[in-house]
């Protein structure tokens, strides 16, 4: 039966907290799944979470610890001592132990790492630290199953099964030679159907993908994707073995790469969520806000110079929401195509062809909405000069819009800057001056004020 | 040494095609990597890559097949005959299979499968092609390795081996009872430290994860990464084996999703990419502009209806433009922090929290702008009661924007709609109409014209 948060649950909980039935409680969460307790917790106010924090075995806890959502993650930790935090710690993979002291606040830190038990989890999980975060020595794990290649089958798996004992999930068994080098892999599945007396040496696959350690962590992926791989080995310069890298890491790095992606394409800088402090909401909103306001006072100037038009024009100026419309939505949707495309590495043939597609694109659909505006004009009974006058300035601004859409993600992304700023209140903003200007010039180049 | 793909390799199998020295393509080819020859093959021409394809064993085409873009895919498949096509087929595991046939033309579809060899692999696939392509049963192969309960685990690790030689990665061994009932699963290293003449009924996990194969594929990844898991068992309503969905499956499904948000967020309907035809790329991007355009005709006649503010208060309409920005960009943020929120579950509390916690928001926002806006009325010369005005009105634009941005979403969400249609030209659309003409409507009241 799968798990289910429901009102009656958390109130039980609560109720059993109060009385301090700590037997009840440990019956009731005991074989839950630690994804499930983290739920739970979340709905929990501090006081009663940190409660069943510290009632459950930290082996349980520390995974509890991993999966709560980041702030709540902090202020359980703020009610734990540094002993306590270590111990938890102790308990978790190396990746997911770096990632939680790199969350403390600094001065903790080293007081935390210096409570740690065992010494060689405490020097890798300082090593992973050292690493920035987004690279390849950042995601990885120090837990890893390895054999040497001039051992034996039989000496592997007996080598193995202590090894296994630290590492979740056994992906690969990796070889190398007496210098930690990397030299290939072994499956699992090869060491079940391989007669126990072979040497390493003859039954290994020396080809094997590997990164190296300062690699980028979205490089990582791309590379883990293209080659259906659920792990891949971490090497340093000389090609020596420090870590692995695994699939749920990934799929981590693709989530949010992807709602970065998104909320910069929306106007929000930062990650926030729904139920962050308004504070922070706001600071990751309004700077796109002002840039737009910015945007829009550009607006205002441009068309007091062409307030001259106001007297025999004055429709004009009805039209220009419509016409920063047109080109913020023109610009958006082909710099949204542009940034998954680079993304995807799927932009190819030269910027040339690409000018040419979205001029092409840009004049099929500047003539459709222009005969739309035409025909709108006619029912609003204006001047068939008036509205041929609009269309084609439209048209316009839907070419450059799209090309300003297009080109600059390329160029940001050419000079190394994340394309995705590019698109969201970005263009909108700098289309709209764009577009509003060219609009009064050509309406004012065919029509004559 | 990592493949890179070269304009020289790329013109050296040109030129090799053209000699048809098929022994040189071999060797340069042959120790590629599927997903490498893949990319080789988007760079050459139909006529060229149906040549390599024709040229290679099928037990690498097949791999290389699946890794080609759908369009290029299609192409190769045309050009090949149903018996070869099914050759392909037999090499790919269940659920590649599966989705290559789909893709074909109704009419081909039977045809090819026809040619299918091996009657297991044959029905296989047909059982695959029943299921709903976004459903746990659309995603999953049937190629797993299983074991009976009643097994030791000497038995265990003979039928295993012949098993898992039709399966690339043995992830978990199902183990389920006489009616292929799934009973629990095993680990390879549980396998590989546990005594051989142990029955598999002491030995085997009754706890195991497993879906429905009618499960929305969307579900299917959040169970898998809630619970971190690499491989998830699909069972029909009588909880019987039918298959696995494995980890990359899943990554794909992640993509996909956060790819059709992003454009929905851009306006842009259907899976397009920067290289699909111009014909593609205006029949995805055209309705939003559509749509755009009619609210944009919208605020042309809610300004003519305040067309008698024109004399005293022409600046009224010079600030439309930024009116409409403001509104779309606020409306924007909301929605896509709600989209996102609702995407990953976190959108908690009441309705009426969210109501205030809105309220709140744009209220710091409008104020923060709203200053703004009457320092530089103040630079402009603007009368200050203008200014004042503007401000004022922009405010609570600002306010019912977010409103909007929030609760559009909120109500879509509820009703099972793609929450994410709302975000982009949908939103912006209609927040420039009503932002607009509460913009005029405060004005006036505040004004008196």
């Amino acid at each position: 039966m799968p798990f289910e948060l429901t009102k009656e649950l958390i109130e039980q909980i609560i109720a059993l907290i109060r009385q301090q039935d700590d037997k009840a409680i440990l019956a009731l969460l005991e074989d839950e799944h630690h994804a499930d307790i983290a739920e739970v917790l979340e709905d929990l106010d501090l006081e009663q979470s940190t409660y069943i924090i510290k009632l459950l075995d930290s082996d349980k806890t520390s995974d509890i610890l991993i999966e709560l959502d980041e702030d709540i993650r902090e202020k359980i930790l703020q009610n734990l001592s540094a002993k306590e935090i270590a111990e938890e710690l102790d308990e978790l993979d190396t990746d997911d132990a770096a990632d939680m002291i790199a969350e403390l606040p600094e001065e903790r830190q080293e007081h935390v790492i210096s409570e740690i038990e065992n010494e060689e989890h405490k020097a890798d999980i300082k090593e992973l630290l050292a690493y920035d975060e987004d690279s390849a020595g950042g995601l990885m794990a120090k837990e890893l199953v390895k054999v040497n290649e001039n051992w034996t089958v039989l000496k592997c798996v007996r080598e193995m099964r202590a090894q296994a004992e630290n590492v979740t999930r056994v992906h690969s068994i990796y070889v190398v030679d007496d210098h930690n080098v990397l030299k290939g892999r072994l499956s699992l599945k090869d060491l079940l159907v391989t007669p126990t007396k072979s040497p390493i040496s003859e039954v290994y696959i020396p080809k094997v993908d590997s990164v190296n350690v300062h690699e980028d962590a979205e490089e990582v992926a791309k590379i883990m994707q293209k080659y259906d791989l659920e792990a891949i080995p971490v090497v340093d310069d000389k090609e020596r073995l420090l870590g692995r890298i695994t699939i749920d890491d990934i799929v981590d790095v693709i989530k949010e790469e992807a709602e970065k992606d998104y909320q910069l394409a929306a106007g929000i800088t930062q990650e926030v969520e729904a139920d962050d402090s308004i504070f922070e909401l706001s600071k990751a909103r309004l700077p796109w806000l002002i840039l737009g306001l910015i945007g829009g006072l550009g607006s205002v100037l441009i068309m007091e110079g062409f307030e001259g038009a106001l007297s025999k024009y004055k429709e004009l100026f009805f039209y220009t929401p419509l016409i920063a419309a047109m080109a913020g939505n023109v610009g958006v949707q082909s710099s949204a195509i542009i940034v998954q495309g680079l993304a995807n590495d799927n932009v190819k043939g030269s910027l040339l062809n690409r000018l040419v597609k979205e001029v092409g694109l840009s004049l099929i659909s500047g003539v459709v909405l222009g005969i739309l505006v035409i025909l709108a004009g006619f029912l609003m009974s204006m001047e068939i000069r008036f509205s041929v006058t609009v269309a084609i300035s439209m048209m316009c601004v839907i070419i450059v819009a799209a090309l300003v859409g297009t080109f600059v993600p390329i160029i940001l992304d050419k000079r190394g800057i994340d394309p995705a700023i590019a698109t969201g209140p970005f263009i909108t903003t700098s289309n709209d001056i764009f577009g509003i200007f060219l609009f009064f010039y050509i309406a004012k180049a065919m029509l004559g004020f």
